[in-house]
């Protein structure tokens, strides 16, 4: 067991510039056939595979251990490598083999639950169990080196911005970011509880205050919420923040880091300056403020065109101050069935949407679900705004503004997948900014920030944070990918003043003001520095960049929904005595269930 | 407010070479002082200081604005370099001053509460209170910017040596490891608790069995132990692990690691291969697994020299199986008087020692608090053993090994202190090999292991396992740096059938077993490379190689053994609603208190 061979190449790193070398290769035994006097072994590490050859050239004693081998042996191999002479094409080091002259288990295997192979189609929950064996797998391993370098260069390029890593702690006080906290009791002071950050924000804010002057940090952050493909509970992100910046500085050297992060991790040229979308104008085009560009099917408004019509729908919901707004989608009057178009807009459901108006321009005539409330002047009106043609399918939502641009927006996307349009090799990053600063609640009659208190209105609105605080727009900017927000944020508030005139406008009391925030308003007395920044998610940009739909592909070790779960991973009973050090007990109607 | 001016330079980066250059800083008032027609600030920024000089040749409102600035207001200042007339040397732009021509208050500031300057004598409690203005200090800026780097090179190079970054889990199943864990109450399974890691051993092993073939993190974990100047309870560690490597493959990169660390962060050359001592010969020169190697007083045992002395005290020592030893403190007799000496022994009670020999060696005649139990021959042989020579201080203490070396190691590097020999500039870097495997606890009459039950015994010992398990050697390693062990590993069992040895060695059933260690022993059935792997704690390396004396000057947050704590890391009473969620409940006997 002591004798390690020691390696001398990796073994998908070997080619037919190896031929006739002397090579050392450790490894997992893929498979093994014994073809009389001939055996062959694919071996496998995590740069690939390379097939091995045991022939009767050998000793009887190798020879005989190399026949013992079974899948997922463990091995040292010494052998040279020669041309292969039916090549396989289906892999990269194909050309060649390795002739072994020495061969030693470290060590026997029984045969695993689960294949060793990309597309061992085995359910997630056993995925996940065996999750060191699911991340043999060659795209496991890929994607792991893939989040690895995207993490190198990110830190390579705010390193050589004069951003200084800055650890943050991890037991803190509950945070006012709004999401779940998970909770630690305190042994010092038993009966309280620590939190897990949900975000570095007060801190990197600190550090700010501290003249720490441009900081980041690929930051663990935690949120007590139920799992979904794109979100786990604990996740990471690209934490930075800049003093003396307003929005166009930060949006500046971000993208200068994606044009270095795209370059060096994609291969991918990315034209800077991106486009800017303001809010209200992604929201008008796209009927979404993370916009998917890459292809058309824009919003239209025909709030002019169809006001004072005898259509109730349409009446109704602009007499609410609420819209009629469509898309066209080109050509699609033939790809959509009537079917195809009442799941459309039962899925629009979801949104709040009541109904969903559809028109197809024929060569001929136009049909529609709403041709005898129009007449085909009137028709043909509604179908100009969108530059109809035959052989268009336009669909039509009329309700409040919110219902109608998520219902589209949702359409676009859906529509344009639905039609093979996503193209994956394509890479339109984008940002929207401006965004409003408050979001106002119906039914409570109160406004709440969009994103936290702390975000500063753009100035020449501020005269408006009393009359018309609905229209106050926000210094605030979120980066977009193909439709997914890759990250976001802001340019606080640095005046103490204009922080108060925010609290006001929330109407929150001092006391509240005080418990949540004192600390930062506290520590803002002594000289702050105009700052803002921003965060990744860091897990999404690999999701994202390495094509994978879920994010449990590019975590070494997610957590699982269901209760199969890896054992290290699972929570478990605390005893008497930890529950009597932390001074709390377990609920007896829980424990009795 | 939104007019930042953009900056050009940073203030501590000026020198006589920017003389005449138009230049644009933003910053901190250190101070102002209006001598007339003339007003000088000092300005900071996290690089240093400059002198600002407002003269009347600028507009008068800008002068005035000049006037009205005080310590900590936050500024952006446009002017040009001059050489200056009156020279400060204390500083380093000590050559030079700004004569300003433009001044924009970005934030005026209330006098602060301790003074920012590095020798500012305020109470640790108050520093960590006002943490964002104890940051402002230019040590402690300097401090994040060297932990900074020393990250940025370790990341580097284990970078470049094939070493893949993967992040492991923070909400984990309860580890092993021994000191308390932090728990974290479960909502989806209310009544259960997550732990928080106390280091990444099981998944950085599991990421071996997964063919991740070398895996590094800068791990943050986690030890619900109380606070000390070199522990904090949550701290960072540098975590690595390898496949198909033994001892020296690990030492080699490692040394190869610590020398470009040691070049590029401190500009220090140090000499490889490091010197290696066995455990069991640290212990007998050095009386310590840590030996402090930039002086000498090393350990001489006198159990041969004083067997059969008619001093009770040795005798009894000897007969229990324990050891008389001693140090010599050259030319030392002169420097400790009695009281000195009266400390000494007072401080080595700590470690259970009974009382402290002493022999001073004159040039006439040697004294000693024994001298009446010894014939001056039998001193010469004693004093001999030490090379003796006049002038020269001898030290002895007669007790149990483990007493004899705790306390002969204390004294040893406690009076090197107080000589002052211990020269920071001196980097004497060395491992310790070898360790026992076992710990054998004397009352409870049983080994337990002394890093973790996973640590492999070197193979030639193996044998020993069941006859004399005390002897076995571990394939353990310690990196210790002047006499502080900056980090450990070791060679992991990968063997199965061994690892069922080592429990059945350590007693344990197989029940617990399987509750504690089940989880890996499985996954290691199929198929585990030979691997094994190292942490340093990065916050205890930061600290000496910065020369600092408390962690806490490393740590931007650290935390507060006393109530006074930043109010953001403070824990605090969790709701009714998420006590309800989390199925827990505060107990009334500490509640009601």
């Amino acid at each position: 067991m002591d004798n390690i061979l020691k390696r001398t190449h990796m073994c998908g790193t070997l080619n037919a510039n190896n031929i006739g070398e002397k090579v050392v290769l450790n490894g997992w035994i893929q498979k093994r056939r014994n073809l009389g006097g001939l055996i062959f072994c694919d071996l496998r590490d995590k740069t690939g595979i390379i097939q091995i050859v045991f022939n009767d050239n050998i000793p009887k004693e190798v020879f005989d251990k190399a026949d013992s081998l079974r899948s997922e042996y463990v091995v040292g191999i010494a052998g040279v490598v020669a041309e292969r002479e039916s090549k396989n094409k289906d892999l990269a080091t194909g050309d060649i083999e390795v002739f072994a002259e020495d061969l030693v288990i470290y060590s026997e295997a029984e045969t695993p639950p689960i294949y060793i192979k990309d597309d061992d189609e085995v359910s997630d929950n056993l995925r996940l169990k065996y999750r060191y064996l699911d991340l043999r797998k060659g795209k496991m391993q890929r994607n792991l080196s893939f989040r690895h370098k995207i993490s190198k260069v990110t830190r390579e390029f705010f390193d050589s911005e004069g951003f200084t890593e800055v650890e943050t702690p991890m037991l803190i006080k509950p945070t006012p970011e709004g999401a779940r906290d998970y909770l630690v009791p305190s042994r010092v002071n038993p009966g309280q509880f620590y939190a897990l950050p949900q975000s570095p924000q007060m801190f990197k804010q600190l550090l700010m205050v501290s003249g720490t002057d441009r900081y980041y940090q690929l930051a663990k952050c935690f949120r007590d919420e139920d799992l979904r493909a794109d979100r786990q509970p604990e996740f990471t992100q690209i934490d930075l923040e800049m003093s003396f910046v307003d929005v166009d500085d930060v949006i500046e050297i971000q993208e200068k880091y994606l044009k270095k992060l795209f370059r060096e991790v994609m291969n991918v040229e990315i034209t800077t300056p991106l486009p800017r979308y303001p809010y209200a104008e992604a929201m008008e085009r796209f009927g979404s403020d993370k916009p998917d560009t890459r292809f058309g099917f824009e919003l239209k408004s025909l709030n002019d065109v169809v006001k004072n019509s005898d259509f109730q729908v349409f009446d109704n919901a602009l007499a609410a101050g609420g819209d009629v707004r469509g898309i066209n989608i080109d050509g699609g009057a033939e790809k959509f069935s009537r079917k195809d178009i009442d799941k459309l807009q039962e899925a629009i459901k979801h949104f709040g949407a009541k109904g969903l108006v559809w028109i197809k321009i024929g060569e001929a005539e136009t049909t529609s679900s709403v041709s005898k409330f129009f007449t085909p002047e009137k028709m043909k009106e509604i179908t100009d705004v969108f530059n109809g043609k035959p052989g268009d399918l336009i669909f039509i939502v009329a309700d409040k503004a919110k219902i109608v641009f998520d219902s589209l927006g949702f359409l676009r996307r859906d529509i344009a997948g639905k039609l093979g349009m996503l193209d994956d090799s394509q890479y339109n990053l984008l940002w929207v900014v401006d965004f409003p600063l408050f979001e106002y609640d119906d039914e409570a009659g109160t406004y709440s920030p969009m994103h936290h208190p702390f975000t500063s209105p753009r100035l020449e609105d501020v005269h408006m944070l009393d009359s018309d605080p609905g229209k106050v727009r926000a210094k605030a900017y979120d980066i977009v990918l193909n439709g997914v927000e890759l990250g976001g944020g802001s340019i606080r508030i640095h005046d103490r003043n204009l922080q108060r005139k925010m609290f006001e406008v929330l109407k929150m009391s001092d006391e509240v003001v005080n418990s949540k925030f004192g600390f930062l308003l506290e520590a803002f007395k002594y000289g702050t520095p105009p700052h803002g920044g921003l965060a990744y998610g860091l897990d999404r940009l690999v999701m994202l960049l390495s094509w994978e739909h879920s994010i449990r592909e590019v975590i070494a070790f997610p957590k699982n929904q269901s209760a199969v779960c890896m054992v290290s991973e699972a929570p478990s009973v605390a005893s008497e005595e930890q529950l009597e050090e932390l001074g709390i007990q377990i609920k007896k109607s829980i424990t009795d269930q």
